[in-house]
């Protein structure tokens, strides 16, 4: 299709020049910081053998598919999902591979679920010779297996859970059923159309002395719901896909009932918890907190994963803002150029601030690894002391980090203007995707609750005079804190010049809100509802803590950065601090945190920093190394060919040009020589 | 497909019952507040007659367009354009029933630009004789029209736009001519397949003396883009669709380009400024801010428009929330029933402030409609007194409306849990959709600078000694509070007890922005740029303003209201204005505008207002009467059917669950004796 518009160019200042310009007035060494911060665990290497891959099928295109329907993006998906599987199996992959593959295709895996919940219970819950017999058709994908724990009518709630496996001692078996419509499992990915088996977790009910059932609780178990050949729901069960979704649009999430629908006793994953075959009588595990590790590893992850998406939208944002122009200096001359967006603080206030948030998840993803990997350990030599710790930090810092992504991205996009709602943005998808993360693996307001009652139980053994060696960070940072918050010295950080003076104030305030907290509610009694509000400040003030110090701490103690790299990082954790701690003035301000002196001076602060970040922008989002066939983003581009991309996509690739219409409202024909509104009323 | 699920029944506290039981609980008069919200212009009446006749239509039934491709949503689009309009003649709807119909079937019509921006502007800035001729034609939609103005790289710099028309006084035509690839007119709706004319906003060049080309700033001119018989573009102009984008499936944006394109001297709208056709002359308008009419019309209508918006998505929300129940009370009895959700302090803290929004923004909303027909009233008798006031009050209400709205439909879905991202929610096309409206007509961060710009100007006036009559509201506001914020006498709102302290402790915060912000710039000559974060915050602080003082006086002045609701209509203003108010507590203690010790109180003022509102929350929003038609939710239903609905949508509804597929990856086979990979890799 040769036209008019082949000969044109975008107005002067092309965005390969922008880039450039910005790349240049950079002094920031970029392999040296994409190595710091993705070398280590050999993501850099990873991401480079398999891209090579996956951008040359054309299986793997992306620019065609914001025009499927939504039945065509599963099986789109689902042919995805194969083709990945197999590339793995001729590039002999490692599952770390295969998985990084899965996150440059970018689009969410049919098969997701078997590779993760699935196979991760398996290996958690089951018994040796459960493993035995089930991980080598799990690997091989003999078998497909997805997690089914949610129902229609119970989440957060998992005690709640309506489905029963009742065991039958006569023939051995759980009877799985479904007594209400409620009780239907709901959300449960890889089900609805593609999996064969699950990991189903119901209330075990067991016969008592007098043959009465009684309640032991959710338990998982894994059973066959499809026919191997015909691959139809077996007699007595239901399953099927619960619909159109806000994002997932590859995903089959499930919906599935039983009706007496009989298991045999080895279905039920055994490691912790077991029945007598024939008695029925219930084994309980040593430690109860232990069915929280597959959930926990799933918080760990979401939580590693936040840095990577945040950084992908904060790339986009950077790199389109220091190309996008508009309107000259107000100040200036009046036929001035116009300036790149980015150089407006009120469009730094709103993406700079987020490209430091991408480096303080990032650093706060490595110490939550560490966490997991070591209690993970203890664990498995059958020690449960860290798991509290854990599941409690986990908690408030999943429901922090990823509302700070999914609102980053959005606020990412909005900060595009008018072409951050166009299909060119490669922000839609990501963002439709990502809003599932701030309610699956636990709600983000709900989950707060669970970080709150772990620091106020630390606050009353503190209190109550707990000495000693300190048994985990909350312990240090209570008995550091509370003499000042009670009075006893007074508290003064300098947060305007001192690095340290930030991490303290952090730390200041979350330990008052934790006193405050415990006050209420150990000393006055205050109902648990009421204080709701207050322990999700209290989970927020906490996990903001915890972000400030660990990436201070990465900072103080890192090895391999050139003076020029820590230089710039130092700014850009003084604008992670100084903008959230700004966010919240008037309670760091109660808390004796931060005078009102330095309060009343940190908006400029804010600017003063960002002034000296902005420089560096472009060349902070180049470290890491999002490459162009991830972003998808016409806007985002490493090349800076913005309008070229933009005009390409719109003139030569959308599919909806190639239908002439028929806008006459009295005639009946829509497409010109094609359908009318009969055929449109027939696909309804 | 009948099943053994046929039979089954949620599990006890039905949907149905608990929303009875929340409206029993509440004196308040439903029907009274209705006709008070939406009585006086006639909505109600008009919903009630259009809604009868729209959603027996199958055409425009919702059930299935989510699963739609997005050309098929296009031609959906179309075809329910079409009949709506044949709707209209044969019910000889009004303008205003048409709008309706298009509200309720609430798929953004393809014909939108053609009956908002683009005979709008044909009537606001058409010559008489232009009227004459087009305006028969427009409205007999024997011709379809667009607006055409912001381009692929110019938005809100309209006076950067690159489309030239170029004036040939030879044979009395303009040569449209985009000279770049940036000039290409972009995001124009209606454009890219369906109207065959369009508005198009271009540069116009006249010849000087010496027959060079000057510069007389854009233009509008009305041009006929496509071929009457084939729908083809004419040789010399490309257009096309720009492609998916985050919502707005139904819409076809345009690109479109020209070359050399020639149009007749008539094609320029010459109500207020025009060229002699023989010396190509210049005539400027009288008043050059006229041009921004429309701009002005549209934003009110913006602003209008996101009440209504808001009540949908509260509706959702507090329905839903009051029906799902999760956990018990954890200071009562383990087996205590579960509590619904909305009894919860972390749940209503999301909702009920944005149920508050809602009304606030009502009364703004009628507010700006009021200012909207006097200033036009006043513009056509030739006094463009109130234009400036009116045009700053729109950009900063129009920024804080749509982002209210914007980010509350977004804490609605997230507040839903997990079938908030799910296809039954109600609110995902609602977000998708909404998300353009902080960019379009002004982005939500630009357009802040004019509030800003005009308050500093009238900040000056009155600090030089301005005395006389006040002009506009803001003169009354700044010589109140003045004397107070510059020390001659001192401030003290009781704001957790007086309505009338809430009030004015926003005016005398706003007032004392103001002065801060003249103070850098006019004073201390700051650089323009670098106030902008200081104009953004001046901004919302004026908006906010407005928005408490006119919910305030529209309760304290109406006379249609029974105790009963007047009650908990102020109960409903006191939490929209203490909880706006909390947010930016920092702010107001610094300002003066209110004491420490009141905003220490206020979190629990907060809270204590939300209990009071709480019985009242499902009868305030069935007040908006949002049809189960539009809101389209299993959530939101009036009915309180949840559950029965949702697994209606997924068991017998969900199209992917005709599908059988094969999840062996080794095979080429996506679905069974159906599509395999190849086929799959051909639709891309």
């Amino acid at each position: 299709m040769s036209d008019f518009t082949d000969s044109l160019r975008p107005k002067q200042h092309s965005g390969l020049e922008a880039l450039a310009h910005e790349r240049q007035q950079s002094n920031l060494p970029i392999d040296e910081l994409s190595t710091h911060l993705l070398g280590a665990d050999g993501f850099l290497a990873r991401q480079t053998k398999v891209l090579k891959v996956v951008q040359s099928e054309p299986l793997f295109s992306k620019s065609y598919q914001q025009n499927l329907s939504r039945p065509d993006r599963y099986k789109l998906g689902l042919a995805r999902g194969k083709l990945l599987r197999r590339l793995a199996d001729k590039h002999g992959w490692t599952p770390e591979e295969h998985e990084t593959a899965e996150y440059l295709v970018d689009d969410v895996s049919p098969y997701m679920l078997h590779m993760g919940m699935f196979v991760t219970t398996i290996r958690e819950q089951a018994s040796d010779t459960q493993r035995a017999h089930w991980l080598p058709l799990i690997e091989s994908w003999k078998i497909i297996g997805a997690y089914a724990q949610t129902e229609l009518g119970h989440g957060s709630n998992v005690r709640g859970l309506e489905l029963e496996a009742r065991y039958d001692t006569k023939t051995r078996e759980f009877v799985l059923h479904s007594p209400t419509l409620t009780a239907s499992k709901w959300w449960n990915g890889t089900l609805g159309r593609t999996a064969n088996h699950a990991i189903v977790v119901a209330q075990l009910l067991l016969p008592d002395a007098k043959g009465k059932y009684v309640s032991y609780g959710p338990h998982p178990f894994i059973v066959q719901v499809r026919d191997m050949k015909t691959h139809l729901p077996f007699e007595g069960i239901v399953i099927g896909d619960i619909g159109p979704k806000y994002g997932y649009a590859s995903m089959d999430n499930a919906y599935m009932l039983f009706n007496n629908f009989r298991i045999p006793h080895s279905a039920m994953l055994s490691r912790y918890s077991s029945v007598n075959p024939d008695t029925g009588k219930y084994t309980k595990p040593e430690e109860s907190a232990v069915v929280y590790g597959t959930l926990t590893f799933m918080r760990s992850k979401i939580i590693q994963h936040a840095r990577l998406v945040l950084a992908r939208a904060v790339t986009v944002a950077v790199r389109y803002t220091t190309v996008r122009r508009q309107f000259a200096d107000r100040d200036g001359p009046s036929n001035g150029p116009e300036l790149p967006v980015l150089d407006y603080p009120t469009v730094q206030i709103r993406i700079l601030p987020l490209l430091a948030t991408a480096f303080a998840l990032h650093y706060t993803g490595l110490a939550m690894q560490e966490i997991y990997n070591s209690t993970r350990k203890e664990i498995e030599a059958g020690n449960f002391g860290s798991l509290a710790y854990m599941h409690s930090m986990s908690s408030g810092l999943k429901s922090l980090c990823t509302t700070l992504a999914a609102d980053g991205i959005e606020t990412c996009r909005r900060a595009l203007g008018g072409h951050g709602f166009g299909g060119g943005s490669g922000l839609i998808q990501l963002n439709n995707d990502y809003l599932s993360k701030p309610t699956v693996e636990g709600d983000n307001w709900m989950i707060t609750q669970q970080t709150a009652a772990y620091l106020v139980k630390k606050m009353t053994s503190t209190l109550g005079g707990a000495k000693g060696t300190a048994v985990d960070e909350i312990d240090v940072q209570f008995r550091t804190y509370l003499p000042q918050i009670r009075g006893v010295s007074e508290a003064s950080y300098n947060i305007l010049e001192s690095d340290e003076a930030l991490v303290k104030s952090f730390q200041h305030r979350a330990t008052a809100l934790a006193y405050r907290v415990y006050q209420a509610r150990v000393v006055n009694k205050k109902p648990w509802t009421s204080l709701m509000i207050e322990f999700h400040k209290l989970s927020k003030a906490q996990s903001q803590s915890i972000l400030v110090t660990k990436f201070h701490n990465a900072l103080a103690s890192s090895t391999d950065l050139s003076p020029a790299t820590r230089n710039i990082l130092w700014d850009v954790f003084r604008l992670f601090a100084s903008y959230t701690l700004d966010a919240d003035r008037y309670e760091f301000f109660t808390c004796g945190a931060a005078s009102q002196a330095q309060l009343d001076a940190l908006p400029a602060r804010v600017n003063e920093i960002m002034t000296k970040i902005r420089p560096h922008a472009v060349s902070l989002v180049d470290a890491w190394k999002i490459p162009d066939y991830l972003l998808d983003s016409a806007l985002g581009r490493y090349d800076g060919r913005v309008y070229e991309d933009l005009f390409n996509r719109a003139h030569r690739l959308n599919p909806l040009n190639k239908l002439t219409v028929n806008p006459n409202y009295w005639e009946d024909e829509i497409i010109k020589d094609g359908e009318d509104i009969k055929a449109i009323r027939a696909k309804l």
